[in-house]
This record gives structure tokens, C-alpha cells and sequence, in this order.
């Protein structure tokens, strides 16, 4: 029962791989929103495999339908229901893995945990799971910019062994910047090099890890609901309840770990009225609350586990065998990933805004 | 209202630095659980400040009190309630801080927040509020002790620029071993050379941070609830909610994406009819679910905030001023970390054993 | 954010009158249960209106779609979402409602609450939302059913000023008793009446309230979680969340209050092995919990709001003016609802079920 | 884990009759209110038995401390914890319910749910447990007073057969016209007959059962959140979940079920430029929202099952025994009850308050 996202804006996706079709119902969404549905669809288009030619081939228009919720292109405050159908489902080319757990995949901690699966394209953990919450994502993203003047931008840091350095310090990027290369990388020359490690390990049938930059900027201060609930706690399981990935950090990070205290330490000031700090290791957040600098955090993904190539493994049985995977396959989802990053942060900058208001903007 | 922890094992904490009290409140903790209070208290023992010449010289003896949901030695299934006073109060030593914000500290976030803020000793924000944390992580463990085979070890990896190498890799470590030297690094001589960095620090007026690596054994495959409730997003919540934390990785955590597929993935292979893996890659979970195998995982601290040095900052008229912490101060929580990281950690595992046992464990 | 029901059964619901569809998704279901998916056609052909002479003639085969959960013919654990289209939406039938706010409906509060409504069919407030409720509780029956051997019937007590005496002490009617007749009352004589009853009122264009009693057996002791999640208090919330009900009684209920109580305690005996109560004013519960006896709740349904009569009301802009309801109405709702008080009956059950094994059933 | 009220405004209580102490912990308070402590102290001396010749002798002055959440006098937004001793504890006076199951009490539900149950005084199922609620509740009626022109006002309308006629439509009473009779009835004459009647039953060593009305004003339209978390559903869970109750009703409540709907509909007007009704057979709410009318409802009270005559029963070996009561008794709780029924109102006032907020009263 971990279907669930969010206390105040809480959005429930459901669907598989192979089934009819995958969704999300959004409840508790504020009223009275205007609501872009091409912008919605734009985003879906850019989670989308087979964007371009360093993604898996799977060609799905991913149309989303919005069946509640909006009425005259407003938000109307109850559940808004959206779905996609699935359209490209192929159920034999997954006939091996009915009796073969495929390595570093969920197979057989579900069928551990259920003792039974959907083998066909992975059931629930396949990544068009996703697609619900870049949809909800999308709607957040909307409904953050009616109140607020919020920027959430993600983009690609690293890919193997190839780094934009100081990542998180360059100017912050327009959007149209880390779209424009297939590897959403904001530094055009950093980018070809990513894409041609990409190419490469495709070439060969492998797949490669990254790691992804996430900024937000026009956040006010006073977000995040400790001692538990704290805003960065919040990011921290939005971004791991992402698949593939394996580690999150924020501000400083492990780096800060190697620091002293007085080199740590940002520095308040106040300007123009504000409280400002004149660095910002906090990373946006002190104390789990932020603080009205740049939120900053980074996202690991390790490298896809599917691969074409020969692979040890056990049957269901628990033989020994060897499996081969076929067909298509996506040698890095980093690029798509920065789609899915931006939307679950946007999911907890709304659903923290929406809890601050419910206990503190009383009248 | 993010003072709540857990689902089905639900945990409320309450009380800050100078009130009268802190404590827990434990909801679903299930019955007829003998309980071993002196357990308890040795935890707390573990987490207080004052216990060694490393640490702040703050001396209370965090004397828990058990008020209901135990019943002739045993849990009753009803709530549990923990209190530990305070008794070393001094609020006098903080009538600076009531205009001034403390760099870094949580002091300027609370206000934003609240319009109003306790400043003696940190109100919420203060490391005493992880009082109940551990209490109630005492009660968790002997929990899991009953109906599992379980170890949940934690001990330091770094602090500031020296490592344990290869930390996740040693044999696990004793509880022992750990505990044989103030800095709760299981190598003794890398532990001698972490206790003279953090006394160097402290002669300086300054602190250092540092990381925790946590290992859990024993843990049965099938726990964790994908979608979002993974049992990795789970961990970095709970991680991520501890004080000082800016950081969480699993498994191969961030290195990972530095790899390959084809060098990344584990093998699976039978062993004694269990499925197993060759490596760890995972850090013991698939798809957000336990694989049976060891999970691993790392936490990143920053320096505390607190030195005993002037530092700017801003009054709460926006006035530029100068601050100097004063008296006691820690030059480094990461030793007592560790104990709030294996509270935390099992916290996570009791509840997701009991929302896999209310899922798939009826009859 | 009301929309979902449960805490280990957790549903959501989604859809409106007339937007493109309405549905539910199902979080939390118990894997390898095997679903008859004719058994959730059953139910919902049994909720929809146009079934017979005395209902509403909207005619609509409500034809339940499952798109993920369920996998050759069992659940798998994961969401189950079911949906069903609107095909008999009639919006320019509402095209009076714009700008009036109808008598004991919900469009002045709806409207109140968001500023901005679906004023086509009543919105989310239509009777259609139950759909989902009732799709969901056609698989929560047959979850019970996998573990349990238990009965849920309700049925109609009243009509109007038509009762069926003593009506929670005739012997436990079978199905196919309760649906002999069009207003599902186990008397058919009673029954008869009670058809005249609506019959009249309807050749009046005018409508009438009723009651249900429902019965529960099979239910072991100690299903609820007190001293909030009441057993009852769970049932009392289930039974008022659906729509024109305004009581709920259960045991001795209202009648439970004029008696002594050395007259209204249950004695209790000891039945081969078992402990059991000579009589049940409990009505199947004590201090939160259910004992094992029968659970007899009843709940009272107000007459439906729309009326085929001129009524007084006021526009939205505060304008006195009259409404005329017109074309189809439902003038009593109340036969059709107990497949909703069946549905939300088997909710509680199956989720105080799950909730117990979480605490209780571990091993 | 049923232990928790309210999702913005959350309480969580603790306790037993005979453990050290009952109380609760309030999480999402809103901060910066001013909290009179006197307020607190007094509605728990309102509850409190032994305050009138009509209630049992427990002798206990329930004194509440607070220990964290509120500073200088106002709430600062973290948790409030709240605590009581109990001093009258008499564990000898229970050791015949060791080994036997009080008729109608609680005593085999537990024990059948947990295996354990501490006997002393009822446990968890006892009275001293609504201490926190009461608490809460007064924490509450401050934060909305603070906000809004309410006003939450409970009353006795029924003790046995003795009834206030039409109760819930004489004149709104001022709480020193409820507080002027030991039975919380705002008619002197039938006070003095429910007096009459209580002592009766309490001569006999007997109890009886009853009713309390609750009305309350100055609610604004707008709170509820259909279609599971309606505003009455949650005052329904409220009332159920009190112990003793059997039964609530809003607005018409059964009797409405014995009306047409031409009779029964409210009829909007315009008045001042608001939207009323001319009556008020809805009780306050339409479609699970409030409207602004006054909110009105029932909830009824079975007779105490403490008697102080001689009762069959069962041990736990299941053989059959006699039990006599002994000593103390409360012939009859419903006056007490009407404490315990505004507090629980208060709570689900403020928290559909601040959930609305949290979704509609963003800026």
C-alpha cells in the first residue's frame, strides 16, 4: 500500500508495464488553477523513450486523457484522474522471463514479497510507472507558478565517468538550454562527449549510470514540517522512490562531511530586507526547513540493469541458467530521469506549500 | 504536524531542549513483547552528550520513564509513552541567541515559519528531541529481536579527512567493537586518529563532520512497498530527518553511476534453495523491495553548526551583529549518530515488517 | 483531500457525473486472490439505477474495465484500478442549475468551498461516485471470502412510514431473499407496501427517505483499533460518507440509551470453547472491538433532494427565483444503496482485518 | 495504531486507568495562539468524576501539565504535550477481574486482540483515557476562538425515559445555563427529574443510558472534504469512538428517514447578502460540506456496564463465574459525556478548518 505520494497534495499512481494502461489520481489539488494540458502532454513527451537515438526504441504517443477534475480548463478541487493507455505492449518478447528472475531487476523480490508477477515488461516496477508522476508533476508545476514565482530545473551532471564540473554553481539554465542536446546536459561540449559514452556502451550492448542536478529557486522560507517531514527529508524519499536510484545529497552533501564548521557555516546578512546567506552549503534548508536560498540537490542512478548481453541467473526453480536479453533497450535513462526528478520535486515544493499554509496562513 | 514517523509502527515525538520534558509516543507496537527496560536506558546511555572527553560536557542522565502500554514486563499492543526530563536546563546561557540568528542553525527557518520561536537550547531543533527516537529504536529492536534473526550495526566511516577504508566491507563488527573507543569506528587505530582530528577541532573552538555507514542482517526478502514507500526511500527519510544529515546512499550509492551495466548488475544464484547474490551491488533491495542479502547504507553530517568562535550574522531587525557561541559546545555528533541511525534503521524495518505481514501475512 | 477510504484497504475514488468517467484504485490488495470479475459486474448491475420500475431511468450498463492488479485472474498486490465511462451524460439537462443552487443538494456548498463548480449532474457529489466504492467492495468480498467464512447483508428496514418490525432479529436472510424484490426488504409483504410507497410518491413527483439494517457474521473478535479506530467508529464514518444518509445505531443503538444497564449488558457464557453473549445489545462489538457476534449496525437515509415539484431557491448571485426539477428522478434511493452499505461494510472489515494481521499475526 | 485523531490537526493519546499517567500529544498546532492553561485545567475538571453527587467518587484532581509546545504563554507550532498523573490508582480493587470478564466491558475484546491485558481499572477501554481528549479539545475551542465567532455547545437531552422535548430547537444555551445543574440540562424541571432517575438507578446500584445533543455556530460554509472525509462522517467517527456510545444522527437524522422530500428539503433564501435555508433539517450540511447553519447533532449513550449487583460470566479458562461490582460506581456518564463530546467536536471543527485552508486559502 505504497501507491501514495504527499500529505495535502497526494497523488496515487497505479498501472503496469503491460496492462491496459497506467495513471494517477491527484487528490486534494487546489481549485480554481488554470490548466495547460498541452503543457502536461509536453512533459509526458519528454519522459517518453525513443525521443531520440540514445533512448530505447519504444514508440508510444503516451496521450494522456484527463477524465475528472477539470472542468472548462480549471482545476475544480476534487480528484483529477488521468491515464494513458499502453499501445506498444509486446508479451512475448518477455516469454523468458516467466520462469528466469532477470539480474539486478525487481523480479524476484516481488515474487518474494507476492508470491506471484506480472513477468511481462517488469509489472509495477517497469518505468512507465513514471508516467503518472510526470502528470502529476505537471499539474504541480502549474499550480506552484498560480502562487508562486518558482523555478524547478534538473539536468544532467554526470553520465560514467564524463562531468560537467561544479555542477550545481553554473548560472542557473533556462530550460530551453538543457533541452537543447538529447543528453540534457546544460554544457553544449560536455554533453557531445556524455552522448558519445552513451553511444558507446549501446554499441556494446551496455548501459551506463549518471547523476542528475536539481535546482529550485523562488521558494519562500518557511517550507518543511519537522522533525520528521523536513523539506529535504521529503526530497530525499521522492528521489530515492525513483527507480535506479542510489543515493541523494543535498547542499554540501558527503563533501561537507569533510569540512570544518567554520569553513561550513554560511554566513546570514540581511539585504533588501531579507535574510539572506552569503553562501549556501545549507543547500536552501536549515534545520528542514527552508530558508529562501536555491534549494540544490543531487540524485545517483546506477546504470540500467537491462542489458544485451549474456547474463548468469537463476530459474524460479533455482537452476542455474543464462539469459540473454533482446530487442531494444535504453543504455541510460539519466536524460529521461531529469523529467521524472523535476516532477517529484515539484510534488514536494506543493504539497509542503499547501501543509505551511494549512497550519501557519490560517485567517 | 511532520512529528510522526512510521505507518503501521507509528512513533510521535515531542518535547524540546528546555521544557520540561522530551518523549515518544508509540503507536501499533505489538503485544505480548517482553520489554527490557535497562535495554532502553543503555541506549539512551549511548546517545547522551557527556560521555566521553569528545563530546559536549552537557550532563543529564536522560533517565527514561515508562508510563503505559507495558504491562508486567511486557508490550500490551496499546501505546507506549516515554518520557526523559530535563534537567539540565540553563536558559540564561541563551539570552543572546533571542535576537540574534545562529549561522547555520535552525533559529532563522523557525521563525520564518512560526512567527515565534523557543530560544533556549534550539526549541525543536535541538539534538535532545532524538531522545525518543532512540528510545522508541530500543523498543523497535527488541521487537525485531523476537521475531528475527536481526543485526543492525552502525559505526563511523569517516571523520572529516580520515577514512575507513572500504568501510562497507569489513566483517560486520561486533556491537563490541564498536563500542571499544569513543569515536564508534570499529578499526582502533583509524578510530585513535579520528579522536585526534576531533580533539584538534575542539581545541580550535571548531568541529568537524563526518559519515556513518549501517549495515542490517537478517532482514527477510519482501520487504518494502513499491511505489514510493520503497524500503531505500524509506531509509534516506529517516536519515535524512536526523540532524546535520546532507546526505544518503545505498548499495554502490554514488559511485554506482560511475559504472557500467554489465559491471554493476549482481548475479543471482541459488544457495541452500535461497536466491542469493554473488555481489552487492544493491545494498540488499531490488525495485524498493529486500532481496534478502545485506542492505547497506551511508550517511553523510555535516560539522555541528555551533563553535566557539565569532561569527557574523543578522539580529532579527535585520541589523548586522557578531556572535560567540560560549561554554559547552560538540565538536563532533557523528559518534552519537551512530545510535540515532540504528534507531531510525529499525525503526524503518519493524514498520515495513508489519505493513508486508498486514498485506501478505493473513490467514 | 477526502477521497480515500482505509488505512491498509486504502481506496480512492475518482470521476464525476458527467466527466468522461469514474472509477477507483485499490491500494494495498492481499496478492493470489482469485477475482470473479462477474461477481464486481453483479454488484454494480445490482447499484445501478434504471434496474427496475421504482428507481431512476438512467440508462447506463456501468461496465466495469480493470486495467492493472490482476493478472490471469489474481491479484498481484499492486494497484488495482477499475473504471467505468460515462455513456449517459446528458449536459444540457442541467443547463438550469448554472446559476441555481438546488434545495438540499450540494451545489451552494461545493461551490462555497472552491469557488468554481461542475454544476453538470451534481458533480462529484452525483450518485455515480459509488461506483467505485461498490467495484471496490466486490473485491474486498471476495478477499474476505479467501480467508474468512463471512456473510455481509444488509437490507431495507424502512420506507417512509412502512417498517419491518424488529427487523435485525428475523433469521439472517440469504441473498437471493433480500433481491426477490425491487426494494430489497426480506418481507414481501412489507415489500409490497413499501413499493406503493415509492410508487405514490413518485406519481407525485415527490420522494421518500428509508432505512437499512445490516448484518455481518463471520467476523472473528478482536478485529478494530482502538480508542479512535473504533470498530464502529469506522463503520459510523463508512455509513455517513455516503450520500443523503444523516444516522447510525448500532446494537441497542438510540433505544440502548433508555434502558438500566443491569437490563442492557450481553452475559457472557462459554459455547464449545468459545466465549460468547447471551443476548447482543452490543450489536458485535465491545469497547472498540468486535466479540465475535453478530455486527448489526443500521443507517437512515433522508428522502432524495431532487423532486419533480417547483421549489423556492436562490441564484448564485443572490436572486430569489424557482427551480423545477425535470425528466428523470430517483424517488428513493434507498434500495439501491444497500449495495453501498453492503460495500463500505465488507471496506471496514477487510481493512480491520489487515490492520490486525499488521499488529497481530506476525511471526 | 488506531490511536491517532485528525489529519491537520492531530492528536495522539496514551495512557491507561492505572499506569503512571494518561495524556496527549498535539502535532500541527497552529502557532502564536494565546493558550489559557486555567481554560484547560477547568474542562478537565468539567469531565472529571466525582465532582457531584451523581457521578462516582474517584477522587483525582487530574491536574494538567504541559511540557512543550507552547511558550510564554503561546503555542509556538511544534508538539504540545500534555500530561496527567494518576493518583487514585487501586490495583487491589481489581484483582477478581483478573481471571474474570466484566459483562460489557472491554475485557474480553482486548484479550481476544492482544493476549494480554493489563486488568487493572479497564486499561486502555477506561474513561481516564478521554483525559487527552478533553485536553486537546480545549487547546482547540482556543486556537478556533481565535479565528472565528464559534461557539460549541453540548447538552443532556435524554437520561433514561426523562426526556428535553425538542431539545435541539430551544434558544442556543449559554454554557453557565448548561454548568447550572449537575446533569448538563439547560431545563431546570427536567434536570431535576434525570437527577431523580440517575439517583434511582445508582440506589439500586444500577445504571442508565442517554443522549446529548450538540449544536454548534459560527462555522463558516466550507469545511468537509467529500467524498470519504465529510464533515459529518467525521463527526460520526468522532461520537462513535467516545466509549459507551451507540448511536449519532445530524440534522433530521432517523426521523428524516420518514419524510418526503417536498417536506424535508431545506429551502435556500438570500439574506444579507448569504445564502441561508428557512430550516434546518440538514443539520448544518449538504453533500458532506458545512453550509453555514448551525451544525446539529445526537449521539446516544448505552447505561454504564459497571453495576454493583451480582452477574454471570466467564473466566479466561471459560468456565462460568459470578462477578458483583464493588464500591465506586457512575451510575450514569452521560453528564461527564457532554465534556467529552464538545472536545471531540472542536477537534474535527479545527481540522476540517485547516485542511480547507491547506487546499483553498492558498495565496
Amino acid at each position: 500500500m505504497g501507491n501514495t505520494f504527499g500529505k495535502s497534495f497526494r497523488i496515487h499512481t497505479w498501472g503496469e508495464s503491460h496492462g491496459g494502461s497506467v495513471g494517477v489520481v491527484i487528490d486534494g489539488c487546489p481549485p480554481q488553477i488554470p490548466i495547460d494540458e498541452a503543457f502536461i502532454q509536453a512533459e509526458l513527451d519528454r519522459r517518453r523513450p525513443g525521443q531520440s537515438k540514445i533512448t530505447t526504441q519504444r514508440k508510444e504517443p503516451d496521450t494522456a486523457t484527463i477524465v475528472s477534475g477539470i472542468w472548462e480548463g480549471k482545476t475544480t478541487g476534487t480528484p483529477i484522474a488521468i491515464y494513458v493507455f499502453n499501445t506498444d505492449a509486446r508479451p512475448n518478447a518477455y516469454d523468458e522471463m516467466k520462469d528466469k528472475f532477470r539480474p539486478s531487476h525487481a523480479d524476484f523480490t516481488y515474487f518474494s514479497k507476492f508470491g506471484i508477477r506480472n513477468h511481462e515488461g517488469g509489472g509495477r516496477s517497469s518505468a512507465r510507472e513514471t508516467i503518472g508522476r510526470v502528470a502529476a508533476g505537471a499539474i504541480a508545476k502549474q499550480v506552484l507558478a498560480h502562487y508562486l514565482d518558482i523555478e524547478i530545473r534538473a539536468y544532467v551532471s554526470s553520465i560514467y565517468d564524463i562531468d560537467l564540473k561544479d555542477a550545481e554553481n553554473i548560472p542557473f539554465p533556462t530550460q530551453d538550454t538543457v533541452e537543447s542536446n538529447i543528453v540534457r546536459c546544460p554544457d553544449p561540449a560536455i554533453a557531445e562527449q556524455m552522448i558519445e559514452t552513451i553511444k558507446k556502451a549501446r554499441s556494446k550492448g551496455d548501459s551506463v549510470g549518471g547523476r542528475i542536478v536539481c535546482r529550485i529557486r523562488g521558494l519562500k522560507p518557511g517550507l518543511g514540517e519537522p522533525v520528521f517531514d523536513r523539506f529535504e527529508a521529503d526530497l530525499a524519499k521522492a528521489m530515492l522512490s525513483i527507480p535506479a536510484t542510489k543515493g541523494f545529497e543535498i547542499g554540501s552533501g558527503f563533501e561537507g562531511s569533510r569540512m570544518r564548521g567554520s569553513a561550513h557555516n554560511d554566513t546570514p546578512v540581511a539585504e533588501d530586507g531579507k535574510v539572506r546567506t552569503t553562501t549556501n552549503r545549507a543547500g536552501g534548508v536549515q534545520g528542514g526547513i527552508t530558508n529562501g536560498e536555491e534549494v540544490v540537490f543531487r540524485t545517483a542512478f546506477k546504470p540500467t540493469a537491462t542489458i544485451l548481453k549474456p547474463q548468469e541467473t537463476v530459474t524460479i526453480a533455482g537452476e542455474s541458467t543464462e539469459l540473454i536479453g533482446k530487442g531494444r533497450h535504453d543504455p541510460c535513462v539519466v536524460p529521461r530521469a531529469v523529467v521524472i526528478v523535476e516532477a517529484m520535486a515539484a510534488l514536494v515544493c506543493l504539497d509542503h506549500f499547501m501543509r505551511d499554509a494549512g497550519q501557519n496562513r490560517l485567517e
